[in-house]
């Protein structure tokens, strides 16, 4: 099977599961809310970070049902970062993958409520008997999904990115807002399936320092295709990176290095980890 | 000691817990959310969830620095939802409490955030070894709140709001969107005490209906005062209650016998529940 076709198999699989963990309408007056719900988290996209999760999962030799059930929490989450990143106080963007975002849909106030509920669906997922029998994985499990979310996580990540549109961030500062932004993300999704296997601390850690300078790298490679595609014509704000600081040979070659930084944390998985390794160069590769 | 008292103390306690478990600025530029945060939650308000919970802990004998931590998450999620029904998508409320509501003072990015950032601590916070030690205990309390915020809680009730300004409800529903928005949250401010006190099944289902009831009916007693003051002065949009629909002596005798109701539940506590009552009572008298 090619890389490219073992991300389709999950991506489904945890699409259907995504589906089976939305919420059910018992009312009519309950419909917009659930549909507003499942528009922005099963429309299509790369389901990147659940695959990292049923991966890291599978090294471990967790069962596919606790896999898939962390891996569509965490997918949740994205979806609800990019429902809240999306509105018009924020990012204002109205479209997402091309199709309205969630606030142009159902508009601001179901949009601001959708992801509320999505980011509390996940823990209540991760919290489940039915996502592990262990009361203390699911705890750590909670406990490691709320840091990466909070003010220290892609919260306070995205608080940065709106300040940096009015004043001057240093290139580590940018550095420091994306490594919250997106790479806390990236680890936690991680870290979930050691979590799930009960795996060493090292193994964690060695997860843990893949996916984030996997999600660093996967940062600077979307920054550089905005960069070089012309977003001022789809009216979208243009946001100034490290790609404007210091250049796209230079923000390539530091991809590249944090692509083989990603891929030295994997060597005591074997070959085990090589669908890790070609989702590595899966995100180099996608900007040439 | 008198209820007021009682019910100061314990907002002191709660409130310097609180201040504890916000997160520490680690840069300059990560001050605004923790700001919002801080504002938001830490100003001026009556405690009563974070009441509830303490008391429901104290009839189970539950550790003090237990029953703080419990109560100050169930006041952040308070803290949340507060800024988020605020925003101008929603309630468009300029201000709370005789205060710049936080969107006004922060501006809409920051208050989404720190909504989010409030909602994702209180979980961080339940899942947390330093609430209670018992892995099983911690889960509880997660799924508990979890189900508690979500599309069948407090984020579904305010959605409901949201729709009753432009479709037709009925008593029903409004009751029903009402039992949501508020009874979810009192509920499991009590529900907490008791899971924290491993208590049965039976008094855990009595305190939670007991706080369903006195949410509701102070949701009523609310209803009432806003309908009697005249709120359009402050240019605030009025929106119909089932005060308008059954007027207000009958809404009166409603919160009466939800309030009857509320402490019928409590008799199998004895005189250990008595600030229950109290609140119970407090809670009806307030709009006389």
């Amino acid at each position: 099977m090619t890389f490219h076709q073992n991300l389709n198999q999950i991506s489904s699989l945890v699409e259907k599961k995504m589906k089976e963990l939305l919420p059910s309408v018992s009312s009519e007056k309950d419909r917009k809310l659930v549909d507003a719900m499942s528009y922005s988290s099963l429309s299509s996209g790369k389901r990147l970070r659940p695959f990292l999760t049923f991966i890291s999962a599978s090294l471990f030799g967790v069962s596919q049902e606790s896999a898939l059930r962390a891996a569509s929490a965490i997918e949740f989450v994205h979806a609800y970062s990019i429902i809240h990143d999306d509105l018009p106080a924020m990012d204002d963007d109205d479209e997402r993958r091309g199709q309205p975002s969630c606030h142009i849909k159902f508009g601001e106030a179901a949009a601001i409520l959708a992801g509320d509920a999505l980011l509390t669906l996940a823990f209540e997922i991760m919290s489940d008997k039915d996502t592990h029998p262990d009361s203390n994985v699911r705890c750590d499990l909670v406990s490691a999904l709320a840091k990466a979310i909070g003010c220290h996580g892609m919260v306070g990540g995205q608080m940065l990115d709106v300040l940096s549109e009015e004043s001057e961030f240093s290139v580590n500062e940018i550095m420091r807002m994306q490594r919250m932004k997106t790479g806390e993300l990236f680890a936690v999704a991680c870290e979930t399936g050691a979590i799930l296997g009960k795996s060493s601390k090292n193994l964690r850690n060695s997860l843990r320092n893949y996916a984030h300078s996997l999600g660093l790298a996967f940062q600077i490679t979307d920054d550089i295709m905005d960069n070089t595609s012309d977003n001022q014509e789809n009216g979208k704000i243009y946001k100034k990176t490290n790609v404007d600081n210091i250049g796209i040979e230079n923000s390539q070659e530091q991809a590249k290095m944090l692509i083989s930084q990603a891929i030295s944390h994997l060597h005591v998985f074997e070959e085990k980890a090589d669908p890790l390794r070609e989702l590595a160069r899966f995100v180099l590769e996608r900007n040439r």
